[in-house]
Formats: structure tokens, sequence, C-alpha cells
């Protein structure tokens, strides 16, 4: 263990000096990392698909459930997707450098900030191996050098990423020693990197509850925390019915197994007769098992065929991460807006109606990550945004919030032009 | 200490409810507010500055240091000063509310991010009373509830400040409960407060060395931390001499006993010796000690009247809050570059030269919250950076660097309008 501890310590000092290198690192010779990092990730794809191809069978024999092993599976698809994300973050402006709020002083100070990269990332994350893309390139564009701690269950998939990462990273110009993997996947191993604040400025946990929980609880850094998405879908009295089958369909069904899917439907009891019926059915054909209260039960139980289940208190406030929706029978907007309150994580939570004032209310009263009027709580994702990609999602308000992209993983200082000027 | 504990907790739940409203309050509401309190500073004076002389002389007697004392005491221009800040403040555009990145995403969803309050925030301080009035304002103008916990020797000060401020805010239709102060100064107390997580957003501690690393290892919320300020200013071969010793005369002695205040002076070896004896010259009048290194010793030898001293490894990297600067003597920018990256707390670092290739050198090289070229540190202050007022310094990098004002006490949430959207 105490070589290991070691390794550790030299690869965060390696990143450490790396990271003033990276600092002044040109535009060019970043989007050129991430250049090659998408190319390579298509060249070498038979190997990296071999190695996820392992990781995926001892999952499986091991017993991994269907969520976890969707998240660790890559295909060819999902690397072709991974490597387009690469290239919209090579398009986008480099964050670094830039200078705002700019303005000069009655005495003549002329005073702004200009954007710096943080420093150095930790990312300590479970089974998709997608993240070692997205948080590495993300990092690299926005001048951080970064320390990646994978999960076990992923190794294989992570260790032959990170390994095209770095290789393409150096072959552009990008110093040495700025993208550190960690092979060892020894849990004392976390807690030593987790007690390294005079290394990493910010430690970003991507996986499960307990995974967060553990981290914000053990670090000594500043985390940015987030991507449990309890969330909430209200359909309002004055809701457009087709649209929002069709918008709650989408949030559930669509990929289950992420954080901002649907978990909790909250309809309106003056729309619930017409509106239940009609996306109970779709979700049925979609094999979702609703967990209904009272009311929802007695709306929908004349359809014998309908795989409804009576709600516990445990449903509400509960991810499913899976073919699940909890479903609750609201008699206001302000019982929905008390429900998700009380229920929600942060994460999204969206609104359907055709009333402005219901729409603003729940805009402006809803304490969350990000709120949506009319649309699915799937978008919620820093590609979707338009940030390129995102290590992660925040549901604390510190920082950032929402999708993390470039932007959200930088500082700035203040710089101040004088021409001998002192304080009165 | 049980009832302490409760009475502590029901002032977190009336701030927490508070909050809720206060995110929706009227600029105009906001205002009258900070209006009120400006005005009543003024006109409730003399029961100000009564409680004021009994804190300052309970701490004179009971031998409290110079500094200290220069923090803990208000006279009447010192108020006058602070109502002027309050009135800046007011004067200043409420952050709350405002949309920016507003863009529409090909699929046609709307998206945007809305400026919000963080919550509630949680103030720990030390001597200074001002900070009551500083952090109230700047926490109702931008929308946040606030408790209060000042130190002990500024009690009856940080009371009376508090009294002001609770009763301005509600004749103004602040909720009440927005502002809360806590008379026990109890240390269990503050304990307690650390992990009142559900309950504060973000813990400010203010203060010395000591608090801010007791607050920032037992916080179980975020905390933005800062206010240890080792400052140095370099001056270059380039520099014009008569504006370099006014500035480090300035950053020295216009106000020792605060964290902006210039520590170490490195000169650079081609220009010391014209430029040491003046300066210190003049610093002699004003009664600032020189702790020197061999190199400066030997230039300044000379003038035996001097209160020069040798430095030893301990000023290096010290935070003097008193009439005393360490000086040495460097070859190159580079060697006060490492110097400066060795000892530096992050807070406020200045460079003199009239070489621009040195400025941006320095400007992009050091990691400060702050960097100047040709201008005193004593500027590093919200209200002279025009922020109306400040809540604190960050060194961190995270959420906010340097002056905390009222942008930097919001967070943002993502806001998406669409019409039936759903992720393909």
């Amino acid at each position: 263990m105490q070589s290991a501890i070691e390794e550790l310590e030299a690869k965060g000092k390696a990143a450490k000096t790396a990271s003033r290198r990276m600092a002044y690192l040109s535009t060019e010779v970043k989007n050129k990392a991430l250049d090659n990092i998408a190319h390579d990730l298509l060249s070498k794809k038979d190997e990296i698909l071999a190695a996820n191809q392992i990781d995926y069978q001892q999952a499986e024999a091991s017993g991994m459930n269907t969520a976890m092993l969707d998240r660790l599976m890559l295909n060819s698809s999902r690397l072709d997707a991974i490597a387009q994300d690469v290239l919209s973050v090579a398009a986008l402006p480099d964050p670094v450098g830039e200078v705002f709020d700019m303005r000069t002083l009655p005495n003549g100070l002329q005073i702004s900030r200009k954007r710096v990269p943080l420093g150095v990332i930790g990312a300590i994350y479970e089974s998709r191996p997608n993240v070692t893309i997205d948080i590495s390139v993300l990092c690299l564009k926005s001048g951080n050098a970064i320390i990646l701690r994978g999960g076990k269950e992923a190794i294989r998939s992570n260790s032959a990423l990170a390994g095209v990462v770095q290789e393409a990273a150096i072959r552009a110009g990008v110093p040495e020693g700025a993208v550190q993997f960690i092979e060892n996947t020894d849990r004392t191993l976390v807690n030593h990197l987790l007690k390294m604040a005079d290394i990493i400025d910010l430690i970003i946990p991507r996986g499960g509850a307990e995974l967060i929980k553990f981290v914000s609880a053990n670090a000594s850094m500043p985390v940015v925390s987030g991507g449990i998405g309890v969330c909430h879908t209200y359909v309002d009295q004055s809701a457009d019915v087709a649209k929002a089958v069709a918008v709650a369909y989408n949030a559930k069904v669509q990929r289950p197994t992420v954080c901002n899917a649907l978990d909790t439907l909250l309809v309106h009891a003056d729309i619930a007769p017409r509106y239940l019926p009609l996306v109970a059915a779709e979700w049925a054909k979609a094999g979702v098992a609703m967990h209904c209260d009272q009311r929802a039960l007695s709306i929908l139980k004349s359809s014998p065929s309908l795989p409804l289940v009576p709600a516990t208190d445990e449903d509400w406030g509960k991810e499913f991460l899976s073919l699940v929706a909890a479903i609750k029978v609201v008699d206001s907007l302000d019982e929905a807006l008390e429900h998700i309150e009380r229920y929600g994580s942060g994460h999204s939570e969206a609104i359907l109606t055709e009333e402005h004032e219901a729409a603003m209310r729940f805009l402006n009263e809803v304490d969350a990550a990000c709120v949506y009027v009319n649309a699915s709580t799937r978008f919620t994702d820093g590609s979707q945004f338009g940030l390129g990609a995102e290590v992660g999602i925040s549901t604390q308000k510190l920082h950032a919030r929402g999708p993390l992209g470039l932007k959200e993983l930088t500082s700035y200082k203040w710089i101040i032009f004088g021409s001998g000027q002192v304080r009165a």
C-alpha cells in the first residue's frame, strides 16, 4: 500500500507541475489535443471495445443490475457519439483568458476579471467509462490538469480510454503529467486522494448517492457534487394532453437509467381523468411499472392490464433509475410546488401547462438547477445545452449549477492596472 | 446550553422560511431597507457609539493588541463611512433576476440562466463591528437571509448594529426572520451552527487565520474563505522610483492592520541601491520596523537611524498586520515570482515596473485573487472595486475570488422554455 500511496502522490505532483504550464497553453495546442483524441477514439475502437467487453462480461457475471450494465456498456455508436462530443468541445471558444467586468475607476485604476483555469481537478466516478473522456476533454480545453479515478468495474475500459487521452494530448504538445489515471482501484487510495488539498483544487464525484455522500463528507478540498436526480414532471390542469403524454413518455422511457429521467409524475386532479389513462397506456407498452397514490389508482384501476402498484411513502423522493414511475394526483399548483420542495433533489423539474402564470410561478418558485416549461427533463445535459459535454451536473448552488462545462471549470483573477495610485 | 441550541435552531428555521420570500422581494423594498439602515445608523449614532465604547474599554483593559483594537473601534466618521457604503449598495443594480447566456437551441428550446439568491448565508466574524452592517446589507440586497455570529469582544456593538438592521429592514417590508443575530457567544453554538447544512447554504468566516481554519475544517456546508493576506510588492529593475516609494509607503502605512497591507517588499538588485534608502527613510518616519535580508541590510546599514532587524525564515510568508515589513533583494523577476508562489496567500500581489513585458508576466504568472501593476495592494476592497461593500475577500478559486459583493452572493438556475420538445 505504501508504494501505491507514493505513486499516487507522485502523480499528484506531476499534475500540479503540469497545471502551471497548462494555464498558458495556446488554444491551438488544446484543440489539437482534442482533435487527436476524437481521431484516436475511432482508430482504436476495436481495442477500446475489447477492453469494455471484458469489463461488461465480468460485471454481468457478478450480477450487476441492468441500469449499471447500461451505464458501463460501450458500443461502436456510443464511441462515435463520444468522439463527436469531443469535436464539439474543440469547436467551443476557449474560456481561458476571457476578460470581463472591465472598467476604469474614478481614480484611473483599470480593473477587470480575467478567466483562469482552476488548476488540478480530481474526478472520482463509477461505472460510465465515457466519463473518462468527457472530463479529460473539458479539463484539457479549460487548461486544467486532471486526476482520474474511475470505478473498479470499468477499470479496463477506463484504462484504455485514459491511455488514448494521454497519448493524444502529449502528441499535440500538452505537458506530460496533465492527465493522470489511477490504475489501482483500492479504496484506501481514494481516502488518500481526498486529503491531497495542496494538490487538488476541486473534486468532482460522479456516480451514485453513496459515492457523492462519501466524497463530500471526506474531501478536504472543495467539492462540486450532484447527479442525484429525483425529477418531477407536473401536469397542470391547463396542460395540452397530447404534449403532456409525449413529454412524460420521453422523460421516463427514453433512457430510464440516468439522473434526468422522470421519477414522479404529479397530475392536477382536474386533468387526471383525461390524462392519466393515456400516459399510463403508453408507459405500459414500454414496460413502465407505476406506483400510484390512491387517487391515481382509482382512475386507472378500470384498465386491469396496467402494471399498477399502490405507492408507499418510500416512492416519493426516490430516484428509480429504471422503468418505474411514481404517480400522484394533486389539487393545485401549490400542492405540486410543495411536493417538489419536499422531495426534489434540486436537479430537474418540469411543468406542462398552457397557462403563462402557472409557468412563471413554477419557474420562479421551484428551487432546482434546471426548471422546464413544456419540455422533457431528459434535456439536462451539457451536450444538449450546447456546452459540448459535461463533467457532471451540480445540484449545489455554489460555484456552478446544472451541467458543468468549460466555463464552470474556471475561476478568475482580478487584474488591476495603475499608474502609481495609492489609497487615500 | 440545550435551550441556547434550540433557540439557534429556531433562528435558523426562521431565516430559512424568510429566505423563500426574500427571493421574490422587489428591488424597491430591498433598497428601502438599505435606505432605512443608512438613516438609522446616523440617527442612532450615540447609542451605537456608546455600545462600542464599552466593548472597546473592556478589550483595552483585557490587553487586546493595537491591531485588534483598531479593528474594533467605531467613531463618528467611521459610522458615516459605513452609512455611505450602505447607500452605495442601495444604488447598485439588483443582481437577482438577471437573465444571462440566453439562447435558442436548434430544437427550439429557449434556455438561459437566471440569477437567484443563494438562500441563507451564515457569517462568523471577529472584532470588526462594521462587518455586521456590510454583510447584512449585501445579503439583503442580494435576496439572502442571514445568520450573524460576531465576536465576543464586539458583542455590544454588534448587537446594537444588528438591532438597527432588523428594525430598519422590517419597517421596509423585509420578512421578519431575514436577519438573525446570535447574542450568545458560547463557542459550542458555533460548532452547532457549522453543522446546520440543511439550513445554511454558505458560511463565510471573516477574521484571523485560526477562525478561518476552524470553520473550513468543521463546516458541513460550503465555505468561502479568505482574508489572510500575505501581500508582496515587487519593485522591478525598471520601476519608477518615486512611484514605487509612494506605492510601497501607502501599501504598508495607510492602514497596516488589514489584510491587504504590504507584508514583504521584494526589490530587484539593480534598483535596490537607489530605491531602498528612499523607501526605508519614508517608512522609518512612519515607524515601520524593517526585517531585512542580508543584501537589504548591507544597502541600508549606512543609515544607522533606521529601525532594521535581520530577517529570519519566519518573516517570509508572515501576515504582520502592523507596522512591520520584511524586505528581500532578488536578482530577477523569476526569483520574485518564485518567492510569491512559495509564500503568498493568494490575496493581493503587486509589481512596480515601467516595462510592459514584466508587467504582463507578473499578471499572468502570479496566482492570486488580485494582481496589480503600479498600484497599492490596499485597493483590494469591495467598496474600492465599486462593489459597494464586501462580505469578505476570497482567496479560494471556487465560486468567487477577491472581494465578495452582490453578484458573488448569488447562484443561478437554468430556465428552459419548450413547446413539447422531447429528447431524441
